[in-house]
């Protein structure tokens, strides 16, 4: 019995890991496009602000460790071009053949690149990417920088280029930055991007980078679910246009799987399907097929769209629906912002600003944000978790949370805001 | 219609803050037996090693603020000596009596004391008893401390005396630290402590602290609930030795209600009636109280025993129960105890260690304890509102929590425990 895994980043060696836990006597080979497996990815953008010293900082394991501790073939520049369903064959690249009687397609996302050619231009999306651009930054010590897209690439590449000292404009085609739909959310990020002295452009869209004047020029531009291979072979693409599973992270060809930035997903808050490309999922979504392909029926639930970043020190939570995607989704989205401290001022507390987002009608929580220099890790995961649990407002208000004040302040500000929210829906 | 207030820290001045708010015609005279009102007493601990400077900076509002500002009476040494309901009449150790139309108990707790004369003896409980303290300290220079009692305050207190330079002996009548009947906990605390360079001795019960041999005695050996007055009056005490309240927080009085340490609640993990005095709690009860007796109908649900403390560097946050008050509520109690990393090596991760227990016949969630020098409180926090919503452990396994290098892990810590004890339960 053969499991054949494509890619070898975060989703595809936690499928192959879960399968060897599930299965020892497993026949399990990852094909790896990349000259890597394992490591880090949502760790380069640190390596130019030298946070991180080196790719090899951010690779959790190698092949190596693969074959001789989990005895997982891995292979490197293996690109598969194509898969024969009927035949249970992958055909690479090369044109070698390979035959597997469960497949987890991990192929993950790739970056949207113009094309256009320029020695300025730069994506950040693959080792290979965070090489080249850290060779340019090093050799060529360019000043100015354009960075273009304001979602988490763009904006985690804006602070680690100011971190550098190089002057930045930020180009965003949009009005509002990563993704929320939100006008107070990126108000902040707004504010702390000049605060910072970065030079912001939205609404702008750049069609072609080469008349940009600057030294350095990197795209976040989006990102596109590699589908297709395994959309020719015959699996379905959903509406978001990365594959469709089932929770068993099954796609509609029997033994093939799909996990990690190729696919989507539900979303628990709307109940649609959702691409939501994040590393933490991907993991989460690769232990779920690995154990399946490997005989197992573990279900995926699905995601509440929790997201994190740092932009020029300050830190960015999400978590489930912002108003505008609350009322596409049928909801009556009522919300509520304040301004709290996250500790006291005696354990150097700083300013934290939550807003949370419930139902009018049946005051269920729809989501947050949270916004400030410090702790706010706790605030946003335990709106995540609250809304993994379908909490009401009334719920949130009288949560028990953990206070002293080396930690908290006695009314936790994710209390204090849904206190005030609760008030606006009485 | 006049609202009585009895006691003004944290339930008391919430519960009058909340009925104003609710009624801006009621009559509200908080009676406050000591010099000072709203003041955060959890604080206190922090004011000897020099965190926090004055007792006035833990002070949050004057009694001149809530007069002026919130048209709130506020009397300060105005001790109560009888209750006498049927008059409705509160009657002050002075003597005078004053006529209630509703009435708010939140007289809090008192620290347990020695009968004995001794001036090296302190406790730590009071304003009074922080001010009395902070002059010996520094008047008389001790060097050498014993702080009797494994409590909170005697953990917070050995911290405080340590950071001053002093030799501190600790000694604790039982063999658990910290009321949590956790040997893995206590352990890891001893540890800590021993590292700290402090002596501790377990099991060491201190009849008369005259015989220590210490320039200074601080006592931390236990809290009693100032329910005997209102006991007298008729209201209910319960299996805890606190008052017995409806979720509405009304005692067995018609219109007296209880708020804060001097009264139980229900344990929403064991669903028993629990006593937990804890300054975030008495404000949440406080708030339930007030607006009750200003004709609200506000219900507070109850506690899943959250609790957090740091000892000497070493942050400890628990949530629900322990293996033995789970099994003593019922439940078939299953374990697993981590060692992860809260953030990346390269973000300045440091070693936490997580304890989850749960139910091994429905897999419910029943409690959580989480070791760290930072970044517990997100993981606390996490377990608290899961045992809140009654999270089974596979629920848990997904929880979509927020990870960017900066902030976390891939794999959060509460997750990988739950993965690891998901497979125990399987």
């Amino acid at each position: 019995m053969r499991l054949v895994v494509v890619g070898g980043v975060a989703a595809g060696m936690s499928a192959a890991s879960a399968a060897r836990r599930a299965d020892g006597s497993l026949e399990i080979i990852v094909l790896e496009k990349g000259q890597r497996v394992s490591y880090g990815a949502c760790g380069l953008p640190y390596l130019f602000e030298g946070q991180v010293d080196s790719i090899d900082q951010l690779t959790v394991y190698t092949p190596d460790f693969f074959r001789k501790e989990r005895n997982i073939d891995v292979r490197l520049n293996a690109e598969v071009a194509a898969i024969q369903h009927p035949k249970r064959e992958v055909v690479l690249r090369s044109g070698e053949r390979l035959h597997y009687d469960k497949l987890v397609w991990a192929a993950g996302a790739r970056a949207v690149r113009w094309k256009v050619d320029d020695p300025r231009l730069f994506a950040l999306h693959t080792d290979v990417d965070a090489v080249r651009l850290q060779q340019y930054l090093e050799q060529r010590q360019p000043r100015r920088a354009a960075v273009v897209g304001g979602g988490y690439i763009g904006l985690e590449m804006t602070e680690a280029l100011r971190a550098r000292g190089l002057d930045v404009t930020l180009y965003h085609s949009g009005s509002q930055l990563l993704h929320t739909n939100d006008s107070w959310l990126t108000g902040r990020i707004l504010e702390r991007l000049q605060r910072s002295r970065v030079d912001v452009r939205l609404n702008t869209k750049i069609d072609d980078p080469r008349s940009l004047d600057a030294d350095l020029i990197v795209g976040g531009i989006g990102l596109k679910p590699n589908v297709e291979v395994l959309a020719e072979a015959g699996a379905e693409v959903g509406r978001t246009g990365a594959l469709r599973v089932t929770d068993l992270m099954e796609t509609g060809l029997h033994g093939v799987y799909a996990a990690g930035d190729c696919c989507e997903t539900t979303h628990l808050v709307s109940h649609t399907p959702t691409w939501i490309p994040l590393g933490t999922t991907a993991n989460k979504m690769g232990q779920v097929a690995g154990q399946n392909a490997a005989g197992g029926r573990e279900r995926f639930p699905g995601v509440v769209g929790t997201a994190i970043v740092r932009v020029c020190g300050l830190g960015v939570g999400t978590s489930g629906l912002s108003e505008h995607d609350a009322r596409q989704a049928g909801f009556q989205p009522v919300s509520v912002t304040i301004q709290s401290k996250d500790k006291p001022g005696y354990f150097g507390g700083r300013e934290i600003e939550i807003k949370l987002i419930a139902d009018a009608r049946t005051h269920r929580l729809l989501g947050g944000m949270v916004l400030g220099d410090q702790e706010i890790l706790a605030r946003v995961n335990v709106i995540a978790t609250a809304l993994t649990a379908r909490m009401k407002v009334e719920d949130l208000v009288y949560l028990d949370l953990a206070y002293a004040p080396p930690f908290a302040t006695a009314l936790d500000p994710v209390l204090d805001a849904a206190r005030r929210l609760l008030k606006l829906l009485d």
